[in-house]
C-alpha cells in the first residue's frame, strides 16, 4: 500500500485540498492500528469539519471504514430486509413501533442501535427499561431471531466498522461531530456493513437535531442516499421536523409506554404518522408497496410481532416498567396559545433529569423524563398543567427547570402550527400538516 | 477559577466565536495538568489556525502560557539586556555572530535557543559542532555567564512556558504550526518569560519561511511587537527576505565556519548586513544607538567575545570542526544568469543530506549541508560549479538532489536581484539592495 505522512495529509485538508483514495485508505487503516495518533485524527476531523470533503472523498472514507471490519449478509433469509436510521431527535422512539410493524408485513428488520450520549435518547437505553431485555446478541443469535421473528433491535457488534467506532468516540470529545462528511460516513459505514437490502433515513431538521436548517439537512440526506446507492443498498430519506419533541413522552420508560400505545392502535398523531410514513417507505423499497400499513397497528399484528421480538431477547412485558420516584408539574402562567416548545431544551432537560448520561460509563434512570400535556398550536388556560418532569432524585429538578428556561412561549394569537405542534414548514403535502418536510431519493 | 467544558470551547472557536480571558486561562492550565487531552487541544489548535484569534485572545493565550512556568529576571546585571528571535530561515546562522557582536558593546544577550526540526536548522545543533560545547546550562550558570561574558546562547530550560513546550510538540505532529495566533504566542511567551529588556524580531518572508507573503509576515510582526510592548519589553521587528538562502553555507559545521568569517571581518555581504542591522536595532533599543557596529567586526572585539562565550560553555575552538565524508558538486548545465535559487528546496535538501532531523530523537550530521558557489543575480558559465552537497552517507545524495529538482533557474537575461542574490522587493531603502524589507515598531 502507498505510504503517506499523517501531518502532510492533515495540512493538505487544512489547505482545502482533496485527499486521494489511497490517502484515505492509508489514514483509516493506520488510525485503527494506532500508527496515526488520536491527536492527529482529531486535527484532521476539525479540518474536514471546517473545509469539507467532496462526494468522492466521503465515499472513500465510508468504504475504508467498512473495510476496517466485518460485513454481515442476510441473503440466506427467506424475506427481504429493510432498516431505518434516524439522525436523532427528542422523543424519537419510532424504531420501537416501526421494527415490529414492518416485520408484520414479511419484511425483516435488522435494527442495530446505540445508546444515548447527549440530549437525544438511545434506543437500547429505552428497551432496557423492559425487565430482562438483553441488547447484546451474537451475530448468530441475531440471524436466528431475524429468521424466526423477522425483527431484531440489538447493539451493533464491535466487529462492524471498528474505524467508525474509534473515530466516533474521538469526535464526541473533540467538538467534531457536526460535519456532513463525518456524520454520513459514520452512519453509512455501519448500515452498509450491516448488510440490509433497503434503508430509509429519517433526517431530522430543527432545534433538536444536528442539522438546524432544511438546507443542511437536505445536503446530509442527499449525501447519505448517494452513499447507500453507490454501495447497492436501496436508500431513500425523509426530512422530518425536529423543532418540537416527537409525541408527548420523552424518557426511557415513557417512550416505551408511548410506543406500546401506538402498537395498540393509539398514541399521538405525530408518532403514528412518522411510524407509518417510514414503514411505508421501507415496505415500498422492499417490494411491498401495496399494503395498508395503518391496518396492522389497528388489528394487533404489529403488537403481536413486538411481543415476540421483545420476548426473544428475554424481555418480560408482564413486569411493570420502572417509574420515577419524584415528579414536578409546570403550570401555564398565562392563558393563550402555546406558540413554541423547543425540542433541544426539552431534550436537555430530560437528559439532566437522568434520562440520558453525561459520560459513556454513566447509568440512565429509566423513569426519568418529561410528559407534555399540551403541544404547540393548542390553547392553554392559566394554571393548566403544561408538562410534568420525572426523576429519581428531586435535586435534579433545578437543572431540568433551568434547561427549560425560555424554551416555550404562550401568546395571545395562535400561530401557524400543524396538528402535531410543529411549526408549519413547506412540505410535500403543501405545508399543511405533515411533520415530513420532504422526501429525498437518488 | 471559572470552570469550562473543553468540547464547548472547541465548538465556540470552531463556530468563529471569541474565547474569554477566563476560558483561555482554564484551557491552558487544564492542558498542562492533562485534564484537557492532547486530542482536544489539537482540534482546538486546528480551529484556531483556520478561524483565527483576535489580538485580545492572542494576548491572553501568551499570558496564560507565561503563567504556566517560571520567569527569569536579569535586573541585577550591571548592563541592559537585548535578545533577538528569528522565525526561521535557510542558512540563518545570524545568532552566532550577533550575540557576541552586541555583547562587545556592553549590552548583555541572553539567547535561549532551540534545536532544528524541519528544513530550518537549529542554533544549538550548529554550536554543538564545536568540540565540547554544552547547550544545557542551569539558570545560575546562565546568569553567571551573562554577568562575566555578557553573552550566552543556551537551551531554554524546561521551566519557561511549559504550556508552550507541550503545545508546540503537539502542533508539530498535527499540522497546526502555521497559525499567526499560535506562532506569536509561542515565541513571545518564551521571550517574555526569559526576562529580556529589549527584543528584536527577525520575521522572515518568502519560500523558505513560514510566512510566504509580505502581508502575512507583516501581520505576524505587528502581532509580535504588540505582544512584547504589552508586556513591557521594548520590541521591534525587521521583515527580511527568505526566498533564497542566507549566505553561502547551509549546515551545522558550515554555518559555524561562515559565522567565524563574519566575526573575523569577512563573510558574505547578506550575512554581514543582516547581522549589523539586527545588532544596530538591539543596541538602539538598549540605549546604545550611537555606536559603529561594523567596527567591532573589523577590530576583533566581537570575535574575542565569541571565543569567551564559546569557551565559557566548554567549547574548544582549537579542535577542527567535523567535516562530511562525502561530497557531490552540481555543475551549471547552461550559460547565463542564475535567476532563482529556492530557499525552501535548498533547506529541504540540506535536511535530507543529514543536516536536520526527521524526528526529535534523531541525531544531526554536523558536516552535512550545502555550499553555494554562486547566488541569484550572478553570471554563470556552463560546466561551472553551482553548489556542493555534503553528507556522511553517499546514499543520501539522491534524496538531496531530488529535493533540489526545479529549485533553480538559469536564464539568458539577468533579472532584478540585489547584490545578495535576493529578488528585489520594495524595502525601506527604496528596493535597491537590502534584504531588510521593512521595519515594524509599535
Amino acid at each position: 500500500m502507498a505510504s503517506f505522512s499523517a501531518v502532510e495529509l492533515i495540512i493538505a485538508k487544512r489547505e482545502r485540498g482533496e485527499l486521494s483514495t489511497e490517502a484515505i485508505n492509508w489514514l483509516v487503516q493506520n488510525y485503527v492500528s494506532g500508527a496515526v495518533a488520536d491527536e492527529q485524527m482529531s486535527a484532521m476531523a476539525m479540518a474536514i469539519l471546517l473545509n469539507g470533503m467532496n462526494r468522492r472523498e466521503i465515499h472513500d472514507l465510508t468504504t475504508a471504514m467498512i473495510a476496517s471490519g466485518e460485513r454481515l449478509d442476510f441473503a440466506a433469509l427467506p424475506w427481504p430486509t429493510a432498516d431505518k436510521h434516524s439522525t436523532g431527535g427528542v422523543g424519537d422512539k419510532i424504531t420501537l413501533p416501526l421494527a415490529p410493524l414492518v416485520a408484520s408485513f414479511g419484511v425483516a428488520v435488522p435494527q442495530l442501535s446505540g445508546r444515548g450520549l447527549g440530549h437525544t435518547g438511545g434506543t437500547l437505553d429505552k428497551l432496557e427499561a423492559i425487565h430482562g431485555w438483553r441488547a447484546a446478541l451474537s451475530n448468530h443469535e441475531m440471524h436466528r431471531q431475524l429468521a424466526e421473528v423477522g425483527a431484531v433491535i440489538c447493539a451493533a457488534g464491535t466487529g462492524l466498522a471498528p474505524a467508525d467506532r474509534k473515530l466516533y468516540a474521538l469526535r464526541d470529545v473533540t467538538g467534531t461531530v457536526e460535519s456532513i462528511a463525518l456524520i454520513s460516513s459514520s452512519i453509512m459505514s455501519k448500515k452498509i456493513a450491516e448488510g440490509t437490502d433497503s434503508l430509509v433515513l429519517d433526517v431530522k431538521v430543527g432545534s433538536g437535531a444536528f442539522m438546524k436548517t432544511a438546507e443542511r439537512a437536505r445536503e446530509l440526506a442527499q449525501t447519505l442516499v448517494a452513499l447507500g446507492q453507490d454501495a447497492g443498498v436501496k436508500t431513500t430519506a425523509l426530512l422530518t421536523d425536529m423543532n418540537t419533541p416527537l409525541g408527548l413522552k420523552i424518557g426511557n420508560t415513557l417512550e416505551v409506554e408511548e410506543s406500546i400505545e401506538v402498537l395498540q392502535g393509539g398514541g399521538p398523531a405525530d408518532v403514528v404518522e412518522l411510524t407509518v410514513e417510514l414503514a411505508s417507505e421501507m415496505l415500498r423499497l422492499a417490494g411491498h408497496g401495496d399494503v395498508d400499513v395503518h391496518a396492522n397497528l389497528k388489528n394487533g399484528k404489529a403488537h403481536d410481532k413486538w411481543v415476540q421480538m421483545i420476548e426473544a431477547q428475554g424481555g418480560d412485558l408482564s413486569v411493570p416498567l420502572p417509574q420515577a420516584r419524584e415528579s414536578h408539574t409546570i403550570m401555564a402562567s398565562a392563558s393563550g396559545f402555546l406558540n413554541r416548545l423547543d425540542a433541544l431544551q426539552v431534550g436537555v432537560a430530560a437528559w439532566r433529569l437522568g434520562a440520558g448520561r453525561a459520560r459513556k460509563e454513566d447509568a440512565v434512570q429509566f423513569g426519568a423524563g418529561i410528559t407534555l400535556h399540551i403541544k404547540p398550536g393548542q390553547a392553554v388556560v392559566a394554571g393548566q398543567p403544561l408538562m410534568t418532569l420525572f426523576t429519581d432524585e428531586a435535586s435534579r429538578f433545578d437543572a431540568g427547570l433551568a434547561a427549560l428556561e425560555g424554551g416555550f412561549d404562550i401568546g395571545s394569537n395562535n400561530e401557524p402550527f400543524n396538528a402535531f405542534g410543529t411549526a408549519m414548514t413547506p412540505n410535500r403535502f403543501g405545508g399543511s400538516g405533515s411533520i415530513v418536510i420532504d422526501r429525498i431519493e437518488g
